[in-house]
């Protein structure tokens, strides 16, 4: 193992390629559209992976994430975040170069859409089914129902059905709960589902989070699932019980640069503009990424976590026997609390893998 | 004010020359050199400003933010951040093209630059008064001594004296607490001073932080300060007290998207990778960002806060007359919990700046 000198983020290959595989396999069972969220990784080497195992449609999160894909070849795209009308010159002219899915909750933008729309567009009705960030909730059907209907006014549009992110299932701490929020959130769609079927509308059903996806048995009744951080997991989804600790697929692995004899500490060059201020509360303390063994991809036992982090200082608490065993110049191998955040900092930068 | 389409940072340029000249009369009173630093930028633009005022002695905390600021022309730069050996090519490489400041906290590093270096490399040993975060401890004046000894031997090493950051100054709450803290930082690192001198080595201060920099009255007694963060201050130096709310000079302007009636709350474009996963305690709820007038540059009120963040998503809490008051399309103005992290997640794009 080289030692790096700065930051660098690090890929486990093959536990990416099994971490897609399983939920693609579970996706096939049921027939089910699985349309990655690549907002986590945003990257266009990882992205390579995916079209290996046979992916072509996949999920963002900003027009600026949806053109960079598109210009890397990929042409089936949902921007899974509500229009923005301000940016409808670039939204439209994605429309026509690729095919382009889009979510709406708002009667005012559905109606901009209508107006406006150019070129093929394929719209989804975001709906609330209990995270309440965005979404008309699920409950209020003759909303959804007028929604269904303004958007059929529009010569491009081409409604698909309805679509939510049951993003709760982040507050879940055992697979009862996931379960709970997987069964609710499916009951729920399928409500407006039949709502909108007995008006005549399409009804889709898409689903995202990657918690009830990769935890729930059968993908049965639903047409689309858009989890993302599946590919790499973290420290947050080993929390909720999304993986296990054999799933997680990246670490940032980042040089010692001091040690701290009095305190068992060790400083990296690791901080929040490398791991994010994401941070898990785990034994009673709260840290910001835990060290793994770069041979074994397994943590380090006891646990070595980042328990401080400035802006590039992170703040690694050890036993004494750790502290004597790790040498300045020595690179440590850390598994972040959230994968997403910290691919989106080293976007741009080259990743290395590991050989597969 | 022209809405944006995408999260944009505006910064105040009339409070950030205030801000600055506060400082750098305050240095001026007691011949303390004012050496900001450039972290909480991280901009070439902002770095103009600074050298209109006649700034010429500045701080970053890593060798890429070094090599960035020398390659826009600044020749006196110290990177406050312990040395990574690893890294010695390139600081190597600074430390002939421009006067360069380092600093270091271990005998085995010092060993290192002693034996390596080829050009005239300033250094500062680090002490820990309280922070423990890096640095010898204060109280441990013969391994301080070692240190100088060790540094004394290299042919191209110019020993400066101790340099600190009181980092714990983020926890206080009150102008006491943060004077409190500006004290005791100081008689340690002038009984640190004393010892070095009786040994006949130079013996300079440098502190940093914000908080005491900024409520301190007099710098007497310190040979130079390397505060970052009162160029722009934020929400977590208005709770802490270092400033006032007239004193912020920056703001994220993000696009209003959707709107949710029943919940008041606004969904603008703003998220965790825009404004960082940092976070406040405030009125008994954890908040992201606070709205402010983009006229006055002060708070709305009833207060609107983000009060979740994902990743592109900021959820705004407001009042059912705010509610009605703000449309889809508009542009919110969000001053941040931390404007470094902000600073450097938009690394590299352009920022706006408010006419004088």
């Amino acid at each position: 193992m080289m030692p790096v000198v700065q930051p660098t983020v690090v890929l486990n290959r093959q536990r990416i390629i099994q971490n897609i595989s399983r939920i693609q396999f579970k996706a096939q069972q049921t027939g089910t559209r699985f349309r990655p969220h690549f907002k986590t990784h945003h990257s266009a080497q990882v992205a390579e992976i995916f079209r290996e195992l046979g992916i072509a449609h996949i999920t963002v999160s900003s027009v600026d994430m949806a053109i960079y894909f598109a210009d890397h070849g990929w042409t089936d795209i949902c921007i899974a975040f509500p229009v923005n009308y301000l940016d409808w010159d670039r939204i439209s002219a994605l429309s026509k170069a690729i095919t382009l899915h889009v979510i709406v909750d708002s009667i005012e933008v559905a109606e901009f859409i209508v107006r406006h729309a150019q070129h093929p567009l394929h719209i989804w009705i975001d709906c609330d089914t209990g995270y309440h960030r965005t979404g008309i909730p699920w409950e209020h059907l003759d909303d959804i129902g007028q929604m269904a209907e303004t958007l059929s006014g529009g010569l491009h549009i081409r409604l698909e059905g309805i679509i939510t992110h049951a993003g709760e299932s982040y507050s879940c701490r055992s697979l009862a709960e996931i379960l709970d929020v997987f069964n609710y959130t499916l009951h729920r769609m399928q409500h407006v589902q039949r709502h909108l079927a007995s008006l005549g509308y399409p009804h889709a059903i898409s689903l995202g989070d990657t918690p009830t996806v990769s935890r729930c048995t059968s993908l049965a009744g639903i047409d689309e699932v858009r989890p993302g951080n599946l590919v790499f997991y973290d420290l947050t989804q080993l929390t909720i019980g999304s993986c296990t600790a054999q799933d997680i697929a990246i670490a940032v692995a980042c040089p010692v640069v001091s040690k701290y004899t009095h305190r068992h500490e060790l400083l990296v060059h690791g901080g929040g503009v490398h791991l994010s201020k994401d941070r898990i509360e785990s034994n009673g303390r709260t840290i910001f990424g835990r060290v793994i063994d770069p041979i074994s991809w397994d943590f380090e036992e006891p646990y070595m976590d980042i328990v401080r982090l400035c802006q590039e200082h992170g703040m690694i608490k050890v036993s004494p026997e750790q502290f004597e065993r790790i040498s300045i110049g020595d690179t440590i191998y850390i598994a972040p609390v959230h994968s997403c955040m910290v691919m989106d900092l080293f976007f741009g930068e080259m990743v290395c893998f590991t050989p597969t």
